[in-house]
């Protein structure tokens, strides 16, 4: 399946002038789509709409996007379906206009075909050297600035590292490069505070919500590398691959855990993702 | 004067695919043009190479950015040239691609009739509420994540600041949202480190070699408001306005000051300008 792309319901380019390009002034989602329907829909239109709301970019209607996806997507089968927004074109300069017209892409690619050990088995985390960015304006936010993530992907390149850890100077670790992460230390559910960095992943509130209906206490909280790795059960997630337990960090063994086999199935994730 | 622009030789858009849009990963220089001549062509031209090179994306080679820009730019007067290179297209996802074909992007917009007054008389700066994020791996580049400058600059809008102060949340004074920041106390001209945030100027670069060239002091330091708002001279920098005065931080007045005055001079940029 060839990716396919509408420019405002256009099957156009971006103008060079467009601010999502020049300064990364706008936001995406990444969506898992499966029998033409996207999985966490509504998770997903609604941090689309209060992350324009913070940056003050009008945002899309949703039908609007819809209809659009609806042109490219497969009515069967699986895809990977990205929305981007960003604040429109400008007269050069950082100042936003008072009135931008925000430009919506609208795109399908195929559907990775995960090996099923990732889910069954778990998969090895690299450590990345390149270390996130604290960024309080920003923090929480599926912006478009992810150059940092563009970097330590690029660590991982000559690894076996499915994914790999990323931690602030000051040692806090945030997450995966593209993933939230969570750990269970003697029964607590823990995961990163994004306060100063990372993205508020879509599938890490649903992880949070159903741990917490469970009776399992959930905590957002600072954690250090030392700490992940000697947690019980380490898990990383996002809104595409679902769940990945974590087997490895670094030298590290660890074992695929019972909350996250729960989590896993209560979702409606696992080797038949 | 219409911004034109060249997209890899061509007058079309970019795709939704291309990762300087996707994930801001590339980067831009901004340059005065005169008379069809790009001021500061090498130090520009230098930067976007190291540039690359620290992000390790092939740089296109100068002969035909500025073949392009020839093809855009005005023979006489003055206008703004931009050159933004991107990592080029890719599958989904942030790991970098192998063999990456960069996406050069060439344009020109009208040149700003900045008022002399902002020469003769000096700027108001305001003081930026939103903090810039500190992050060591992009520090000093100019990469096309500028979403904090972006909402930096939307602060000012109600206000009578042609430019504004950011810092960092721990409070360290970084610069302008699109100008570097120097400041003179007894006759040492002190500049922000930027080895955790902000771009490395060109016009930055030259007002230190050419301070130090005359015999002046040039100190790199971590500078707080307070000791900006209490120095003895004040200006920001960048490659298309040159060099502004600031008579003004917040309520503090400040005088337009002798340095400034002699490097206005000295580096071919005043009311004239």
């Amino acid at each position: 399946m060839e990716p396919k792309w509408l420019v405002n319901g256009r099957d156009t380019g971006v103008p060079p002038s467009d601010r999502g390009l020049a300064y990364s002034d706008g936001l995406f989602e990444t969506m898992a789509m499966d029998g033409g329907e996207i999985r966490w829909l509504d998770a997903h239109l609604e941090r689309l709409h209060s992350g324009c709301s913070r940056l003050g970019i009008p945002c899309p209607d949703a039908p609007l996007l819809l209809a659009e996806l609806g042109q490219l997507a497969p009515r069967t089968g699986r895809c990977v379906a990205k929305f981007i927004v960003t604040r429109g074109s400008s007269a050069r300069g950082y100042r936003p206009p008072d009135d931008p017209t925000p430009t919506r892409i609208v795109g399908v690619t195929a559907w990775p075909n995960y090996p099923s050990e990732r889910y069954r088995d778990g998969i090895s985390l690299g450590v990345c050297h390149t270390p996130i960015g604290e960024s309080p304006a920003l923090a929480g936010l599926k912006h478009l600035g992810r150059l940092e993530q563009v970097l330590a992907q690029a660590e991982l390149k000559s690894t076996r590292h499915v994914e790999g850890l990323m931690s602030t100077d000051a040692g806090h670790v945030i997450g995966g490069t593209m993933s939230n992460l969570f750990c269970v230390e003697d029964g607590v559910l823990r995961t990163p505070r994004l306060d100063r960095a990372g993205v508020r992943g879509i599938m890490r509130a649903i992880v949070m919500q159903r741990a917490a209906a469970a009776g399992v206490p959930v905590e957002e909280t600072d954690l250090t590398i030392t700490r992940v790795t000697g947690a019980d059960e380490v898990f990383v997630t996002n809104a595409v691959f679902g769940i990945w337990p974590v087997r490895k960090i670094g030298a590290k063994k660890l074992f695929v855990g019972e909350l996250c086999r729960r989590l896993m199935l209560e979702i409606g994730l696992g080797e038949s993702n």
